[in-house]
């Protein structure tokens, strides 16, 4: 190859060369949407970003299997907190459908999006659902290591303990006692032994809906679980790039790196590519905060802040 | 309702009024596609058939729930027999690709081909593998039942013991004694005590990838059983109208009535409702006997038989 490609490596904070580890075969995982609204200008980001990349790759010959998930289950509101409903089954309260009606509805409207987009399609769209031994299967492998315990039929990560014998922090830099102090005190925490911990099986409670069984009773998977397990089974248990926005970068992928570790004691991506957030009046655009353009009405040119739409006619 | 509606159903051979079980909710269930190939024209019948239904239903201000299903595990080539290959497994190793790569590229294009036909879509697109839970579930209820025999760790239905309390072939009008005499005797039924016996679940040879743990050890569901499993919890254990092709009649629908009958200790479907096959000079269109028509040659009129493309603009 006359050029080199140089990747900006998140987990190392350096621009490197980038050399896939089976090459001409390249694996590339990317964070997909969890499936309960529509999609906005901040979730076609990441998809053009990584188009650019999958196309570029392969325009160089390499054979690239290019994984995007969907996450139908197991996103809860307040993630960080470890609490809160889970995002679909609330969004199906709410609108008196069952909870797979809802992730009908907005994977449906995902993938009109980016047809429009015109991005590049993953190989492989896993679905966390579909996916519920695999996880499972993860977190006993991560117990047989000796990096989870049980807390009211609740399995939780322990973050300590693994930053004993490895770098919790190694890509988003954060350390155990910055987080300790951060972290507010809140009575969905007190199962866990230490505030960074996080779950990887969720006991559910007698109204919720989305369940399944487990050698710990009836839950349902903690949200960072998917991605390892998923990325382990169709790229392997190392592969050569994930990818995903910014704001996914602590805690989604520092959890997914110390899972991934754990289990197979080795780290499970060799390169980490973030892009960064769309903003709209220098605020990050986010559900949360109103200040969203949704794709379709990028499309149709109906947002009071577009002048016109962006609209194109398919054959 | 000045004009009642009158549905020929098969399950009696005669045309009756019908009249939901929860009136002005009306659930209907149609058997979808096995996502291993593109879709020809004998796949868009039913969907146009039921389109048509629905649509009308809607029109008399029923609050139609529609529930199609996603085959993408345990759909065997030579299904009557309970043996073979698994369909999308066998499509995955001649294409070289993961199994997951074979699903998701036949359910977009059955996708793309449906929003052409511009047909209603489900309200619920519920997978196979997404319920494997649902399905050992069923399975349990319908061993506990008595109806259910292990044999070398696969579990078969036993349809002679069903059929002494209940009617298998009360849809198809198959009796027992001609199944007996019809059926080849081949090796792979060794395990069945009786030739019309059909697999809940079978048990994963080394070779096989897609597999699941299951209290009978790893394996994968018999075809009949998802919908069953399906039908039942995104529509209740009794249900308005069950739809598919005259093709699925038996031993498809016989089987789901059994399973479900089994497990419940009552019929699952009011009305059973059939589209007749497409034939092409004569005969079936079916992709074994190689003479039917891609949806994809029909939009674009590329196929010899065809005068004219029958493809439309999207705006």
């Amino acid at each position: 190859m006359t050029h080199p490609l140089h990747i900006y490596n998140s987990l190392t904070g350096k621009k490197e060369q980038f050399i896939p580890i089976n090459p001409p075969r390249v694996g590339i995982y990317v964070c997909g949407p969890t499936v309960y609204s529509d999609s906005h200008l901040g979730h076609a980001r990441p998809n053009i970003t990584f188009d650019v990349l999958i196309r570029y790759l392969r325009s160089l010959k390499y054979d690239v299997t290019y994984v995007r998930n969907i996450t139908d289950v197991g996103h809860l509101e307040n993630e960080d907190l470890g609490e809160g409903e889970d995002r679909i089954a609330k969004k199906a309260r709410q609108e008196k459908i069952d909870p797979m009606a809802v992730v009908k509805k907005y994977t449906d409207s995902f993938h009109q999006n980016m047809k429009l987009l015109n991005v590049v399609e993953p190989d492989i769209e896993p679905r966390a659902s579909e996916h519920i031994k695999e996880q499972i299967e993860l977190i006993k492998r991560i117990d047989e290591k000796g990096y989870a315990y049980n807390s009211n039929n609740s399995i939780y990560f322990d973050v300590p303990k693994y930053n004993d014998n490895y770098d919790y922090g190694i890509l988003s830099g954060r350390n155990l006692d910055d987080i300790r102090t951060n972290t507010r005190d809140l009575k969905g925490q007190s199962e866990k032994h230490h505030s960074a911990d996080f779950a990887l099986w969720k006991r559910a409670e007698a109204k919720h809906i989305m369940r399944w069984p487990s050698p710990w009773g009836e839950g349902f998977p903690g949200w960072h679980l998917e991605c390892s397990a998923m990325g382990a089974k169709y790229l392997g248990k190392q592969f050569d790039i994930h990818g995903g926005g910014m704001d996914l970068k602590f805690p989604h992928h520092e959890c997914e790196i110390a899972q991934s570790t754990a289990a197979n004691n080795k780290p499970p991506v060799k390169y980490w590519m973030h892009n960064n957030m769309i903003t709209i009046n220098g605020q990050k655009m986010a559900r949360s905060l109103n200040n969203f353009i949704k794709l379709d009405d990028m499309f149709s040119g109906d947002h009071k802040l577009l002048q016109q739409g962006n609209r194109h006619t398919h054959q």
